[in-house]
């Protein structure tokens, strides 16, 4: 009963923040990505292919979290030279509206038109924190199986697109893009779904369009 | 601060549940296993592959976790004929000592010489949480890439075997098995690294050895 109550006192404060988030962002006027995904879907990968897909002259920062190790900031910052900072989580298993504040302010945002909040590998907490974001971006890569929206209701639910990665093996992993589609529908009528293989470059020029879109309606 | 009191609240207490349920599991001379991995690593296949090489005359059962959907249990009990039940965890993203040990009562104990827990798809959360199982059985598959111990390191650091899964995909992605098995070792230096493919059944018997050998002690 404790617990529960704490956590509903966790979340409203969350989501107090990501107001003040927002409201951050709209005055900046940038377009704010949370990449949500499983580890090892191709979270990095994606931004290494997409970031240099968006084209110029679009000034782009990378907030990459993880429990440990800086390998995909520096991977990141190496492959696009977006602007890039590595947050450590100490252990947590999701970002909250707090970290991702405090991460803004840490990149600097000014002279910013785009930035991509990489979040923990998980496919279960960080949908629980709205982190301020304008665009969820949820990973589903094809060795995870078309059946993951089944499986983990809640990170669907609050994507506002899904990305399939890894589709140049779908037919080793007999994955089905309709059903794994279905799936999707499910558990989100609305959000657009987008396959694509950051390796070969397959669909990544519909997701940088989906994104440049989205940095058009944010300097409205 | 609230929170973190919380939380070593809720970890003591699990602790001292795990101790009630390995007193139960010595009663009754049965080897416990809780099987982690990332959503999609292959946990539920490696049971269908795993159990019919244990061999005749054990007596297996199986709790399937979920936060939705009863896939797993229907697939694992058609394929293995063991005693299986679904448990839903309403969102959870992990299993604490007290849902493990009514998950035992609910699967009964009595007559079965091991018993696997297949835990929620995350690689962050289950690892804070003893389940009060013999062997915490880790599984990396291949597509998650080989550095996944650099970046989710409690949940290595716990595991008494590391199971490296999809095997037969490892020239596709790139996956180096000197570089995983030190990456592991980086973080456990004690915990045996096994090398596997459940489709092909490739290294899956040197798995079961090692369970039955698990199995052999607990009756001891």
């Amino acid at each position: 009963m404790k617990t529960v109550l704490i956590k509903e006192d966790i979340l409203s404060r969350n989501n107090e923040r990501a107001r003040d988030v927002r409201a951050l962002l709209q005055k900046k006027k940038i377009f704010y990505v949370n990449l949500m995904s499983s580890p090892g879907a191709g979270k990095t990968t994606l931004l290494t292919r997409l970031i240099p897909a968006l084209g110029d002259p679009l000034r782009v920062g990378v907030i990459e979290a993880d429990i440990d190790s800086d390998r995909d900031a520096v991977a990141v910052e190496r492959a696009t030279g977006a602007r890039t900072i590595q947050m450590h989580t100490g252990g947590a298993c999701h970002i909250t509206c707090q970290m991702s504040l405090e991460a803004l302010e840490a990149l600097g945002t000014d002279g910013l038109d785009v930035i991509f909040l990489e979040n923990i590998g998980n496919l279960v907490c960080p949908a629980e924190f709205d982190t301020g974001a304008n665009m969820n971006l949820v990973l589903l890569s094809v060795p995870e199986g078309d059946d993951k929206p089944l499986k983990y209701p809640l990170m669907f639910e609050v994507a506002s697109a899904v990305a399939v990665t890894k589709l140049d093996v779908a037919p080793i992993f007999d994955f089905d893009r309709a059903r794994a589609e279905k799936n999707v529908r499910l558990r989100n009528p609305d959000a657009r779904v987008f396959f694509l293989c950051a390796k070969t470059g397959e669909g990544v020029a519909e997701l940088a369009e989906a994104i440049r879109a989205g940095i058009r309606d944010a300097k409205r």
